[in-house]
Parts: structure tokens; C-alpha cells; sequence
């Protein structure tokens, strides 16, 4: 298992199917990934001068949108996952 | 739906009429998107020391002109929206 | 109309006739546009920890004189601006 | 009259007559305008905190060298100006 | 031994077997060095304002991934070393 | 005479003779101008909040070793010089 | 004699053996040059507020890995020498 370290979190990427308004899901190659992903786990939280730990505002399982070139792309057993500071994490998808 | 982090603005795009003085509405093709946009949605708000969150200047139906190249587009069950901090949010238009 | 928002001006642009010292002016395609606009209204005022706000320096009507490469430019019902950050703005033409 | 804001300096250029050592004054061509000024006017001084403003180093009538492209040019009636923040003048040429 | 200095830490390269997901290893050429490395030494800490210095997230032995070019190399004695800053540490792989 | 203002400081360039370990002086088209320059006048010391001036480590007639890239030269009376902070100054050659 | 100011220190650059693993010594031409240097001499140490000055972490003698890109170098009495602020110095190889 990864465990980011400080404010940071782990995200698998989340393949959209791009469809036209109309519904129909076009192939494979026109997947867009609009940096979309799911969070898959929290770090250890940034360290205050008082010993705490900053808490995070997403949680595992959420789906996210994340700011373009903000993240560590990194492969473990054969899985992709990114990693990436909190605070380039722009919404949560409800 | 997609909630905002921080003290970021979900908003939609709005495609400017490009007339001339006199009035004729020209062709799609020259459609103005002097960056205006309309506001859908208000971030979480930025976490103060106090545990209090900021107030926005700007509320969800305002017209606003923002800073060029300052967004993140993305694209969720079809419909396409921007993402941006709201200090980059230069103007109300009444 | 259009509202500013925090330390920012709304400025037209001013068009300076550009004549030869002995005053004969010169054509339309030379116009000089040295950085010279003038204002048309206030923003908000940059929010003060004590929720007061920051004075401005300038007010509607002065001609003054801004850094190169600091407005938005953007256009409003055919009309066309400047926004800027007051720090931008160098110097009053009384 | 331009009045510049803030710790800024209204500069006129001081042409240097390019000599040689034995004193002959070369063509206009290579005039050399080694980044020296004459200060004009001053600016209405930094803000701080407590409403005071921040007093100036240099006087109008001082000859300064300042950094180069550290100015901003500009022309008002006929006149060309520099507009300077007074950190940007290195020295008093007595 | 290189004992390094403040909060950095020194690390050796993990070359990770490069496997397909059905398991075949894939010869030495693309062996993926997807920035994952393991803790061989902690630095002396950062100094505090008050004398203390501050405590380290990894220990030797730990595998980590870490910030693509943040990384300087050296050889000393035959062997080959990263010295990387604690911060540029993201994760640690359990 | 020229003053710099706050923590500059005014030097001359100096020129150094390259020579060879064994002594051979070669011509001067190979001057070496190690960035070695020697301290012509002090500034006026940076202010302080309290009004005081922060003193210099460096003297009139030290010779010292400065970053490159770090001078703005300038020319008066035929002479030339370099201004520089002197946090730009690395070294003392005694 | 080079005293450097502040918290830089006066390193010489140290030549290392390029050899392969069986101890072959490499001709001069690959000689690598890891960025490991000797220190020479320390600064008068960083001022505080207080007057009192910063120690150093490394002492004359103490063979040291360095960024790349972080030292200038100089030339004195034909002695090449290094000068490099003490936070730039990564690790001590004991």
C-alpha cells in the first residue's frame, strides 16, 4: 500500500466516457480523462507548529476534479496511481 | 453536482453577442468570450486559523469578467464548466 | 454597469493626440495610447482582518498613467474597458 | 503636472555628452544615456500601517543613476517622462 | 558514509521489475525507475529557532516515491546516491 | 562624486593580471576579470523601522569577490563603476 | 587569504577517481567532478536580529557534496577556489 506523506493524497485516474448529448459512447481513443479521479487514500496530514495535524476536506471514495500538471504519476505492483497536495484538488463530484 | 473547494467559484461560460454600434448581431463564428462567465456555484470557502471560512464577494447568478487563463475547464455529465479562485474574479457586471 | 472587485479600477482608454512639438497633428494610425486611461469607477476596496476597507488613492475622473502588460481588457454592452490593481496605476495627470 | 503615486519618482533623462578622456565631445549619434535621470517630482510616499507615509531619499533637482528597465515611459503634453519606485534609484551623482 | 545535512535524506534507486499484469518480467532495458528509491541515511535535521531540531516522517529501510527532478546525484566510493529534501518526499510504500 | 543609496555600495572594477603558475604575465587581451572589484564609496545604509541604519561589513578600498550578473555599471566623469548590493558581495580578499 | 561574508564557505574543488568497480583508474579526461569539494575557510556567519551570528554546520577540512549550479567561482594569487552559501551544501561524506 502507498501512504502519502503531509497534506498530500493518493487518486486513481477516472476514465470518462465521452459521449455526445445525444448518448451515443464514442471508442476508446477519445477518452477524456478531464482530470477527473477518485481519492484512494489520505497522508499523514501537514504537521502545525503545535505537533497537530491539519484534517483534509475529501475523503476516500470521493470523485474529484484536480488542477492539470499537479501530480505525480507513480507505479506500484503493476497499479498507476497519482499523487497529489490537497490544495490542487478543485471540487468534489457529488 | 460539483462543489468547489475553498475559496473557488464554479462557473458556467456566457457567450457574448458580438454587435456591432448599430446593432446587427454578427455570425456565431465571432463570438466574443471576453471572459465573462455566470456563477453556478460557491467554493467551501478558505479555512481560517479560527476554524472560520471567508466570505465571497460574488453570490451563485452574477455576471462576472474574469482574469484570462486563470481557469480550469471541466467537463461533467456533458455540460462544460470553470473552475477559478475568486480572486481572480475582477469585476460584477451589474 | 460594471463593478470592480477588492484594490481594483475600472479605466477607459484615452486616446492622446500625438502632435509634433510644433503642434501640427498627426494623422489617426499614430495615435498614442502611452499607457494613459481614465478612471470610471472604484472597486470594492481590498478587505482589511478588521472587515474595514482599503481607501483609493485615485477617483472617477482622473486621467492617470499605468504600467504596460497590467489590464484585462473586456467589453460590455459594445463598451470597451480596462480593469486594473490600483498598485498599477503610477501617477495622476492633474 | 504629473503626480506620481506611492514610493514612485517622476524622472526627466539627463543626456551624458559622450567624451573622451581628452575632452572631445563625439557626434550626437553615441550619446549615452548610462540609466541617469533628473528627479522631477516626488510621489505621494508608501502608505503604512499606521496612515503615516514613508519618507524619500532623493529630492527634485538630484541627477541619479537608476536601474535599467526599471521605467516606465510616458508622454504627457509633449514631454517625455520615466516613472521610477524610488528602490530602483542606486545613487546620487553629488 | 555521507551524513547529509538539514532535513534531507539520502536514498538509493529501486530499480522496479518492469511486469506485464499477466507477471511476464520484461528485459533489463525498460526496467521503469518510476522516482522510487529506499532511505539509507536521515540529514542533522532542520535547526529551530530555538536550538532543537526538527523530527523526520521516514526512516532508513523505508521504499518511498519522491518528486521527479528534485534529486541531486553523487558517487562516493563506487556508489551511487540521491540527496533529496524531506518535502520532496511524497509517500511511503508500505 | 556618486552616493548609492541604502545598502549599496560603489566599487571599481579591478583588473587582474593573468598569469601563469609560473609567473609569465600574458597580454592584455586575456585580462581576467574575475568579477574582483575594489569598494569606492558606501551607501546610505538600508532604514530600519526604528530609524536606524543597518551597518557594512565591507570598507572603502577592501577588495572583494562579487556574484556575476549582480553590477548595474555606470559611467560620471569619464569614470566607470558598479553599484551592487552588497549582500552581492561573497567574499574579503585580505 | 579569501574571508567569504555571511554564511558562504570557501570551498576547493576536489578531483575524484573515475573508476569502475574492479579499481581500474580512468585517464584524467573522466575525471568526474560529483560536485564534492573541501572546505577551506567559513564566513563571519549570517547576523541576527540580535547581533549574534549563525553558526556553521560544516568546518574547514570537511570534504562536502554540493548543488550543482550554486557556487561562483573565483580566482586569487592563481588559486581557483569556490565560494557557496552553507545551504547549498547537501551532505559531509565522513
Amino acid at each position: 500500500m502507498i501512504k502519502p506523506l503531509g497534506q498530500r493524497v493518493l487518486l486513481e485516474k477516472v476514465e470518462v466516457e465521452k459521449t455526445t448529448v445525444s448518448g451515443i459512447v464514442l471508442p476508446d481513443s477519445v477518452k477524456e480523462e478531464k482530470n477527473i479521479g477518485k481519492v484512494v487514500a489520505l497522508g499523514t496530514g501537514k504537521k502545525l507548529d503545535d505537533g497537530s495535524r491539519v484534517e483534509f476536506d475529501v475523503k476516500p471514495g470521493d470523485r474529484v476534479v484536480f488542477s492539470p500538471y499537479s501530480t505525480t504519476e507513480t507505479k506500484v505492483d503493476g497499479n498507476e496511481y497519482l499523487i497529489i497536495e490537497e490544495k490542487e484538488i478543485l471540487a468534489i463530484i457529488d
